[in-house]
């Protein structure tokens, strides 16, 4: 704590309610209220089995209306669950050795998805097989690959995993770390993509990433040959955009990457006068100083 | 908010992370920042197969054990473990009306259990039969009976849901709502009712409830033909000896019931004086005048 004092959190119980939930209030502080030293970790069971599959979807439309159809089908199994448009995909090909595009045909959509099961079970595979099947014939899926091994699984997981990188190698670019309701997902990409090429018309939108949580980092690589010093200069007007578009969406400007230093400023015009407030009471209450971590956050 | 503002929480993304988590600082605490006037839920699909089981076990070691076998079995789809002594079971078969012995033969501990599937798999029953099979060799399961109906199913859960009404019919009581390590419960349930026997050596002791969750209702009834106000004068010194003993295991002395007035004290007595101090620090933040549930919890 601020003063030197230890808060000891560390009691492994699945169940304690012995006053205010002091852990969950430090838990993305990110550093402002103390210094987290040590954790208590709860550990899961490893899946039995494991079933990976490269999807090209229709739409983003499509993507959560197979989103909705596998967990239902599974119950409730799907763990991965992550939209990548053709741009990415492309980028990741030019960027990245050892990989190679999933299909022969060009898809505007895919979606990299992984089912679990925590026991040892014959059927998964085939049930996955025909939902992917059913999805083809009602439109939803163009295209399916499943993952024969764990190399396989592997490819699939590097053309997902190297986005970012590949994006590096494109010039400048301008990030957002945002969620809405997932069922919200399709419509929002269209309205925050017009907003963006209103901005820059040339501007290369790469939304891709958590779909199954409602999360994408909305991102906007340069126009090719454009100036990348120009271009970002552009993203105090391209994140005003996207992120009054979200607040219309009760959606969050930061989904998973916290505030820092980066987003204080959105903390105080996107959250409620009331949170910011209650916020700031909290801090001065624990950290009367100022000493922890200062300038970040709030 | 105790100033009349209203703190609008009710975003239901799956990721947010912007700024303290405010939600989790008012949930559990009973009304004491604030009065929850709205929550968004989460809701979780249905599971498609639901094995219901009512097993008698050798004793608490065993019951734990069989748990872990039924955890590591089924991919961690346990959803019920509930402990229950036979004294308990006869207090409900006295006096809850429709109810009977699932087994020919008495025997001192009890588990009624529940495992679910997400999605229809015939392999769930088989399973169970056969992992209880096992444990009936291993001297862990002594009989063990799968409902084989909803109404048989409603049968189990009505011996273990009427244990308070039942234990009401037995006169006074004392009442404890503790948690430790699953795995630690047998040692701990074993030195409780030694230390409760030394206060009442005729105490009935009526320890049940969430083993799963390292949370027991570790209950006394009074000695039969004593004064239940007699009795009862003895929870003070019965309340101390098994807290006491909580606090040894790092455990909780209230689980899921929380402070109220009633465990005010041993909220000061059993928190780390850090944690209270941060606790009354959080209250005076949000809650200057002490007006919102006053003389509870702090």
């Amino acid at each position: 704590l601020p003063d030197g004092r230890v808060l000891d959190g560390l009691k492994p119980l699945r169940k304690d309610n012995t006053g205010y939930d002091l852990r969950d209030l430090f838990i993305g502080a990110e550093g402002t209220l103390g210094i987290i030293t040590a954790a208590a970790c709860k550990l899961f069971s490893r899946p039995a089995v494991v079933v990976t599959a490269f999807v090209a979807v229709a739409d983003p439309a499509s993507a959560v209306a197979l989103l909705a159809r596998l967990r239902a089908a599974s119950g409730d199994a799907v763990s991965t669950f992550e939209l990548i448009p053709r741009l990415a995909l492309e980028m990741v090909l030019r960027h990245i050795p050892q990989t190679s595009d999933p299909f022969d045909a060009a898809h505007e959509w895919y979606v990299l998805m992984e089912i679990g099961a925590g026991r040892h079970e014959t059927g998964l595979r085939d049930m996955i097989e025909a939902e992917l099947g059913a999805a083809l014939e009602a439109g939803q899926v163009r295209d399916a690959a499943l993952a024969a091994s764990e190399a396989h699984r592997e490819m699939f997981w590097r053309l997902r995993e190297t986005i970012p990188e590949a994006q590096r190698g494109e010039g400048g670019s301008v990030k957002h770390d945002v969620s809405v309701t997932t069922s919200e997902l399709p419509r929002f990409i269209v309205e925050a993509s017009a907003a963006i090429l209103d901005i820059v018309p040339d501007g290369r939108i790469v939304a891709y990433g958590h779909l199954g949580d409602g999360n994408l980092h909305f991102n906007v690589s340069q126009p090719p040959n454009a100036n990348a010093a120009q271009f970002e200069a552009l993203a105090p007007a391209i994140n005003r955009a996207v992120h009054d578009l979200i607040a219309g969406y009760s959606g969050s400007f930061s989904a998973e990457h916290g505030i820092g230093r980066l987003k204080r400023e959105e903390l105080v015009r996107y959250k409620s006068a009331v949170a910011v407030d209650l916020m700031r009471s909290i801090k001065r209450a624990i950290d009367p100083k100022g000493i922890m971590n200062p300038g970040k956050v709030l």
